[in-house]
């Protein structure tokens, strides 16, 4: 499939644009394509701007609402309750970051619940604001059901991630950024697009018998939690992405499971939801809660030479700390630019035409 | 393979002795059992009486001091560091999770790093204590050196599993315990004995590639993190047992990686330390800094009432909640017994005539 490159700054200026005509204030439309943007320069495709059309068709329906009053409804020293007013989930996730760091400054860590917010973008970009602080970041969110739980033949789960960023003194920091399913639905869209066959274990069809189809989730199956089966540990996956869905919904009063309302627009929310909107959790600690920053930093930087130095078993695929893939991505990009597919400058050019802006 | 029943009161009573006999004082010893033995209860073998006569080795190796000071070294509303001076994981564990737990009641939230500790036991007896408060709890532990990062061949995690447990109204707890492995180390020894091979995904032999030979970790291979290879997300596994391994000891100043100590006393600790002993994580949060505890237990009813009635694949193997085996596996070992296989009644006996104590 063909692609064309755009910079970082040509897409973020148009991105801001287009939630600038939307009604969001200046300081919403910054930071929601900041995050939006941050998913395409780590090489996360499937959640960056191939995704703002999605955000639009839900706003449109009034299942967004651009002009949010994001507020705590409820705290203690170390945790908060955040209502996302169902603001875009690109505004409301930094908002409640902020919160659990402030929190963090205060009493050592802090951990926030949201309820009421849609889809936040890349896990990553959240739990990443708290290393310069010093600070572990914490993100987690719910998601639209496609992963069934092990045995299940429904699908009663999102592909729910969960991100912990650790900082390091001279290292990088430690970024973790993963789905709790065997495999990403862009992977499989991917395979789709391509007429592949999907691999053992990432999916399975509606009789919940394992597939290779590709497009089995989209007739009727579901993604599998990760692991795949119950011999290769699957409930394991089911555990996560369960927690994930407790911590982010049931803690908040957001929708869980299969209520979770779903992100594309033409699908419509459940008529008896169990809360409101999808759900977020999100957690600060300050290593200097436990011991001096210089000495935890330090030690890190020991980990992450003596894991990147392990032996590999292919001498040409060094062992890598995670986030270093991403890192690498987002150097490249910076420099020569996002590459998008056809379909994805189609669909942002018909939002040009909508708002009338140039792309 | 032969195996006994022994009453849970009768292992209790034995394992109380034992302790006691190397110096525990009567509270220890009381709680070191009851820990140990609730893996026997719960299923989980190879955590249980099974493990006695390795802690009693290390004792004899001056490795376990059985008249611990455990403190709290530092601390924060919300945190705190404690030294575990050497003393049983299964001592050290509680009294962490009480200071985490009693910092919940104070700050909503409480999160404690420990050092120089042993084997804790099982993840889920820690993380099962904060139910009862309305309290959800979180327990991980570091552990010796088994499991190889993906790409390399060199083993530097532990098994590091992770528990969560959640209170519910009516229905009994979600409790998740669980290896970041694919599997647990105990399930190869039981093909080890059977002469059989291990599924795919499970090992790798000394070179990094995958087997199926049962023995590969012990012939220098190593276990695979969740997910077993890089396309099925094992960097995912890869990450939760790092995320455990620097949450345990690079916070709180326990070794990490491969310098975690062994628990079998024949091999020794590193020459080299990073830090002391071994480390564990601890959180509990209180349900009601989030919202009212009786509107969060019943929506873990909903949650857990749809998962528990959701369609299953094979009508005759229905889905489960986290935590439903091992309660049903507690029921049966508290009326008909635990059983013990011959070599571990054997060891027993052994201990038994070295303390002038009987089975």
């Amino acid at each position: 499939m063909e692609a064309r490159n755009f910079s970082y700054q040509h897409l973020f200026d148009f991105s801001k644009s287009v939630f600038v005509s939307i009604g969001c204030s200046e300081e919403h439309a910054l930071i929601a394509s900041k995050v939006l943007l941050s998913a395409d320069l780590r090489g996360v495709d499937s959640h960056g701007v191939a995704r703002l059309s999605g955000y639009i068709r839900l706003w449109e329906k009034e299942r967004i609402n651009a002009r949010p009053n994001i507020h705590v409804v409820h705290e203690t020293p170390s945790t908060a309750v955040v209502d996302g007013d169902a603001g875009l989930g690109l505004v409301v996730a930094p908002f409640a970051m902020e919160v659990a760091m402030e929190k963090a400054r205060q009493v050592g860590t802090g951990w926030v619940s949201v309820k009421n917010s849609n889809h936040y973008g890349i896990a990553g970009y959240h739990s990443m604001m708290a290393t310069a602080q010093d600070m572990i970041g914490i993100s987690m969110t719910n998601a639209s059901p496609l992963v069934s739980p092990t045995f299940s033949k429904e699908r009663l789960l999102g592909t729910n991630p969960i991100s912990v960023s650790i900082p390091a003194n001279e290292e990088p920091p430690f970024v973790g950024d993963m789905a709790t399913t065997t495999a990403a639905n862009g992977k499989l869209e991917m395979l789709q697009r391509k007429g592949q066959e999907a691999p053992q274990g990432w999916v399975q069809n509606k009789d919940g018998l394992p597939t290779t189809n590709a497009s089995g989730v989209k007739e009727g199956g579901a993604l599998l939690p990760l692991g795949g089966d119950r011999e290769h540990g699957s409930h394991k996956g089911y555990i996560l992405g369960s927690v994930v869905d407790i911590f982010s919904a049931v803690l908040s009063g957001a929708n869980y499971g299969p209520w979770v309302p779903p992100f594309v627009s033409f699908l419509e929310p459940s008529d008896n939801p169990v809360g409101e909107g999808l759900g977020h959790f999100f957690g600060a600690m300050r290593v200097d809660a436990f011991r001096p920053a210089n000495e935890f930093k330090q030690h890190m930087d020991t980990w992450i030479r003596r894991f990147r130095n392990s032996e590999a078993a292919d001498p040409l695929q060094p062992v890598q700390i995670p986030g270093d893939v991403e890192r690498k991505m987002e150097k490249e990009r910076r420099s020569t630019g996002i590459p998008l597919l056809d379909p994805v400058v189609k669909d942002l050019s018909e939002l040009a035409e909508k708002f009338d802006l140039s792309l």
